[in-house]
């Protein structure tokens, strides 16, 4: 189980140039700086510490200096080929609309992980191209929708938690809500998607295109208001866009709150991407109150890698493990079998994400 | 330990007839329906495999389908007389407020159970019958007070968190205000209570009549919005009706919220009812973080059971050997003495229940 | 790792009279009264009988009135000066801003536990005091300033969770609104702070003064209205106040929210204090999801004992012994090397707290 193939059904691009020490720390956690402290003195420090350096040939628990100086002399191509390589994918789902640094895209991961890559479309950047186009605020609606139905993504992604906050409504915006709030949104000379009308139209763009819609829930960066991102304020827009598939990203630490929802509602899945390798050593128990109430058809992988070439490697493995300790313990405490432990192992692994992706 | 009796505080009535595959998935979960999957790939699914098959005479880890067959070979009569008399109850108290099949009643339930039964009166079902029953708006109160007062019930249940959420007020609703909101609830022609001003003068009507109050709280069906159903929210009337006890129910993803008000207000009172077989395998996770903050001398056991005899069985089988390793755990590391863990198991299985409904 | 000296850069002052078994209860939980159960059937309550008889030569688990009758027999003073000797401090905090009855005061609590004892100053009771003496609202402002400024404590505290709650815009307020709202609180003839304008008014106040902040946040007496004490609800004025230090207290159940902030806010730090004793045999638990998110130079000890000298005791016992399993599980596990785990062990035990208060 320890080798099993994964669907990462969320990540982004890895950065194709060297780092410095800086650079690495602010790419291995969600602050945007240290301050007085090193980010090494965390969980997923110490996790990167561990895993990375045998990949590097460097021995595990390598210092930060000796380490990032190894993967200075490898260069970012052969270090980025390494990690990829290591953390066995079968295929990618990139969301590609966070890049504000320059990043490989899909087919390029792809090639470097070996697997299919797919895209997820990210729809406020959709919305904010389309306002940016300079089109009338009453051919905007079409205009996303057109553009959603043709992007050829195999999903969709919002970032409502990130702007107006997970409080949607359950309901269709009316064409004149939309109108008004495209209005609103164009007559900003940098347009930023951040109006419950507008995160919920996007949605329903996208599920009127019948693609599966990625939600960002829980932790993520400093921008995050984590008060608007518990997913128990989202349940009346998961209602409403039931059948199309609701996918809960990350979670944490609201990942029991999503749980509980993928239960009740037929549409709903749920991951921990990002917070499995920010825990490192803690993985396992997260995995496991994933899987309290959480249907086990309902649970997929996901590393949310962005930028930092360990962080795909790391997700998978420390998901892997997790995983398979917690259905090999089940195993040993007599509570399943070994052969439905490998069933469900698959389907969480890979064959979850398969059918609701269709890939 | 392991074959302490229990009192089951709060379980509702069994199904008494065969149940199809698709009839036993919908009862075992919260979920309506299972969508694309199986709900038996559930911790309370494997948990159902594990335990149940070897009461019908099958082996541990039976296949769902071969399970179900065998289900119904014996017969709904046989199958709810083996595994409520396999729970090993000493008393059960039955909410009979919700039935949307035939059940069981609950001197049926205590005979099959082997067990004294006793009812919960659910306080909206009484208002919904007064008002059903077309008196006239300001004789409303007295009515739904008489008939909470004569209802020979040991306790009460309120639903609020299902309708207008837990965020209720400290304080008595004046007549004037009572009056108001029955004359709203009865032009409905099938009333339904929803509304904070009538759920909390339910709650005032089982205080005065000496009756500690079951609250509904945390996870439940998909009509449940958590987002209203947490705890804390209900802070100042459970300080308001003091002394008479309060009881918090299921409580999960809630259950160390609800442990805090268990230390901190002397009428408060908990259990994790409804989570303890949802988590199957995990129960011992939850019934620790349940034993973090709460007094030994607050924690309650029940069933929550609705429907399939399974889970009256699961669910002291669950709790009680997780109540006993968590006591042994503790006498093997030293933190009490195995004089000290027999005391406290007979609290929480059954000596806290007795005190506070005087069975 | 096990006998490695602490800073308890949050504690209180310790009674210097004898405890009748009402009185002791009391303050061994947040509970006002125990209501009809004992407090000793409480994690802490077991943790008292575990650890502390043999601090006053009786065997462990000793029954509560065997133990309280040797209490009384050695009398307060003793064991006031063997608790807090035993607890192994080589520097305390200490909040004098809560002293309902007589308790010894940080030169005394320093001299006892052989530490070096500093003050931190309360910013409601400053308040208070400067609405008491009189002074004309409009100079309400800078004199409680200059007292903030000259008050020679190391850090400042704010109880606004125990009173507007933790929801405090990031903006400075104006001279004009804290006049306002500085004459509110006068018109009372006991003035007490509860208002927003004010609670933020005087962390700025502290903020001016380069005094790192401490907050209540999460669990606390019955007055604390634990809807309000959720750290997420202070994410604008952290924020706003970098790098002046945030020191969150407490925090549980919102543990794994506060270490979310610590990680992405580079000003903010976090404890368990209060929690640690209150978990007694889960305080591992509870140190294990801390440490998920919170980067290991963010963490602290404190022990927030108030009243019963046992408290400094077990809650440095249960730190110490609590964060040393954690960093030996991790060695065991490969997940950090020794020598790694003994610089953490320092750091979270003295180095931070040494760091951030310049002690």
């Amino acid at each position: 189980m320890e080798s099993l193939p994964l669907v990462d059904h969320h990540c982004h691009g890895v950065l194709d140039r060297d780092l410095d020490r800086a650079a690495f720390e602010e790419l291995l956690t969600e602050a945007d700086t240290a301050g007085p402290i090193t980010l090494f003195d965390t969980q997923v420090g110490f996790a990167v510490r561990r895993w990375c350096p045998p990949v590097l040939d460097l021995d595990a628990h390598a210092e930060p200096d000796a380490y990032l100086a190894r993967r200075a002399e490898l260069g970012a191509a052969e270090v980025n080929r390494r990690f990829l390589d290591a953390a066995g994918l079968e295929a990618l789902c990139v969301d590609t609309g966070y890049s504000p640094q320059a990043i490989l895209d899909p087919p390029d991961l792809g090639r470097l992980a070996g697997a299919a890559a797919h895209e997820i479309v990210r729809l406020e950047a959709v919305a904010e191209q389309v306002a940016g186009d300079g089109v009338a605020a009453a051919e905007f609606a079409d205009e996303v929708r057109a553009r959603v139905q043709v992007h050829g993504a195999v999903g969709a992604k919002s970032i409502a938690a990130y702007r107006a906050g997970l409080e949607l409504s359950g309901e269709r915006p009316s064409e004149a809500e939309v109108t008004a709030a495209a209005g609103r949104l164009m007559s900003d000379p940098t347009p930023r998607v951040c109006d419950e009308v507008l995160h919920r139209f996007l949605v329903w763009c996208a599920v009127d295109a019948g693609l599966p819609v990625q939600f960002h829930v829980g932790l993520g960066d400093v921008d995050a208001d984590l008060r608007r991102g518990d997913p128990l304020l989202l349940i009346d827009l998961l209602r409403a866009m039931d059948p199309v598939p609701a996918m809960l990203l990350h979670n944490y630490p609201f990942h029991r709150n999503a749980g509980y929802l993928a239960q009740v509602l037929p549409n709903v899945h749920v991951d921990v991407g990002l917070a499995t390798h920010n825990l490192g050593h803690r993985a396992p128990a997260l995995i496991a109150e994933l899987l309290e109430l959480a249907p086990f058809g309902k649970v997929l992988y996901s590393s949310d890698a962005f930028g930092l070439a360990e962080l795909y490697f790391l997700g998978a493995l420390l998901f892997r493990s997790g995983l398979a300790g917690f259905l090999a313990g089940g195993v040993d405490d007599g509570a399943w079998t070994a052969g439905d432990a490998r069933r469900v192992a698959g389907l969480i692994a890979s064959g979850n994400a398969r059918r609701v992706y269709g890939i």
